[in-house]
């Protein structure tokens, strides 16, 4: 598990592609495919014509259209990781945590004097918000960026994404003036990141694309204390889209339910192979960077102990915060050499940073490491 | 197909139920499974656990998350059927036709030069257009309500369900000074109303749910003339949810795929099944509404030529417009029989109207006709 990897195969592995776009924007998580592969019929999900046809999976739920296994393997998953507390919650489904981020806007909005409530993130923040807050152009909130200088007085929504979207640090609300905080919890998962505590906030969100990577399901799902904030929520949902996919509902029961039953099993584990799998993406990485010399920058992360995995570990994020010390627009370099990555404005900070999926397909990464090599030295590694 | 059926079972069936509440408020369109459990194995849809990871359908298709195959079933099945023309258009797949409904307003209105763009239908109308139109406070559009007193001078949106919702009638714009029209062509199947032109507007919508009863997995189409109203939509659909459920999306391509194969195989065709069972309780319901003497009232429709049937047919909507002559407050009257139904003055109209799912489960319905009866003779079907 600890040993590095076939840095030396870098060149021929990256050689046979170059004219090819490689698309690094988009947090793509098709790096785990070869996973669910080998898992081979372990997670087939069968559906019969006739099954799943009502708009309703249990009216009695104040989540009317929530299957309710698939709310029994969101708590067992929770309880066998330790990531989050579950209890004395309500669990809300949403088509992916985007969905879901907008249902809490309007919740909190909705049960708010003020309006429209102020919408912020530290930056570096997850792009995604900004355009979320603003395409409709509500009058119930109103995104308001930087969240270090925010200082309208009065109700506010904070975003904390930890670890953070796009530069994988662990974080906290920074505005503290008794505002409503959305978490964002979308990689405080053990292999991108130390278990450290089991979280217990009062509206945490997770997505099922980032876990194990089923992207395509669009399931997220929404921990959440307060039963007013709840109903609103499903009611943002039920207007939205009148609840969300039940084929991806259970698609993703199977699934949790799966990564739950062998978690402990290091030979099967998802969480053991998502971590190795990371970890050595990042340790090609850093091997890039080292010897592209003084060109790139990345973060440096902590060590801490995971609860989950009993040891120390490292954060190994699904993107790299990647800074160029040198150049004032990295997305642009790195586009010239048709790597396309989220350029750092986008995400409220400079332009001298890019947002790089680290977890998507093994070909566009070990390609991107050979482009990379050669912005410092161009010729290097030609054929 | 054309007898009645079973009138002599009525008391039996429905006495037995008097108690529970029967929801047919929402169109919860269950009445299908009956269809679909006879099919068996035929629409059996198999998901390994390595498949519809990414986030990704088709990256060269202006709707990047629509599933290929998904595109074909939906263009075969609408030239089998003749209800729409599919050609020199752009499908966007949506989270329902809810969401689609949504993502044309916002690409019809950020296109527009007035804002906010006023919304208007035609009194009655399907209830959800309010809601949908107001619950973020959208800066970009307004409800306006009612179609035909519309007076706003500049541009605006009119939205034409046809058949209606609640209804059942077949429309026209009303407003005709040169807006934008959106038809919502949900029931535009033969088994609901006679295919009597294949319509080949610039903006259509359909909704899986209501032509074989797939409520459930949230999947519904537009059929888009203007690429950049079609470019505005998928903006939405990615911004609210980054895309649209791969494992619906290839649940509707099966059942579509079927639908258009056995569509003139009269055995097994589902359009000719749909037709005599949404018929037969149409026929159930007069039957009552004629016992119960002055005290209710439904519309009529006029006969009409069925492209698809090859003979005339009248419309059997999916909802009943059920009047009464001498209460004010329907919905109160039958909430007392312990009956949900949606009252008029949701879809804009009178309190003497209520909508009434049509196609429900065999015994709600069954048990709707019963408590139906006894409201004009209280005593004469109880045990």
């Amino acid at each position: 598990m600890e040993k590095m990897v076939g840095f030396e195969n870098l060149k021929i592995s990256g050689s046979d592609a170059t004219n090819a776009v490689i698309n690094l924007d988009q947090g793509n998580p098709t790096a785990f495919e070869e996973y669910w592969m080998k898992m081979k019929e372990r997670c087939v999900v069968v559906i019969p014509g006739w099954e799943l046809m009502s708009y309703f999976s249990d009216t009695t739920n104040v989540c009317w259209f929530l299957q309710q296994d698939l709310a029994e393997a969101i708590k067992a998953l929770h309880r066998e990781i330790g990531n989050a507390a579950t209890e004395e919650r309500y669990i809300v489904v949403g088509t992916g945590s985007s969905q879901l981020c907008q249902a809490a806007w309007f919740a909190l909005s909705s049960l708010s004097e003020a309006k429209p409530l102020s919408i912020v993130a530290a930056v570096p923040y997850y792009s995604t918000y900004e355009e979320q807050a603003s395409y409709v152009q509500s009058q119930l909130y109103k995104w308001e960026g930087e969240a270090r200088t925010f200082n309208k007085p009065g109700p506010y929504i904070e975003m904390v994404t930890s670890p953070n979207n796009p530069d994988g640090t662990i974080r906290e609300p920074v505005v503290n003036r008794g505002g409503k905080v959305i978490y964002d919890l979308a990689y405080y998962w053990p292999h991108y990141t130390p278990i450290t505590r089991r979280l217990d906030h009062d509206l945490m969100l997770f997505t099922f694309s980032k876990i194990a990577g089923h992207a395509g399901s669009r399931i997220g799902w929404a921990l959440v204390k307060d039963i007013e904030v709840a109903k609103k929520m499903v009611q943002y949902i039920t207007i939205n889209s009148i609840g969300v996919s039940k084929e991806s509902q259970i698609r993703a029961t199977t699934i949790l339910n799966e990564l739950t039953k062998t978690c402990r099993i290091k030979s099967e584990s998802f969480f053991q192979y998502g971590y190795e799998k990371i970890k050595s993406r990042w340790e090609r990485l850093h091997w890039v960077v080292d010897k592209t010399g003084d060109t790139f920058t990345l973060p440096n992360y902590p060590q801490a102990f995971c609860n989950f995995f009993g040891k120390n570990n490292s954060t190994f994020p699904a993107f790299a915060w990647l800074g160029c010390k040198e150049e004032n627009d990295l997305e642009s370099l790195l586009k010239e050499k048709k790597v396309l990555t989220r350029g750092g404005d986008r995400c409220g900070s400079d332009k001298k940073y890019v947002r790089v999926n680290m977890i998507g397909p093994d070909k566009d990464f070990e390609e991107f490491l050979h482009r990379l090599l050669t912005i410092k030295n161009p010729n290097c590694f030609d054929p």
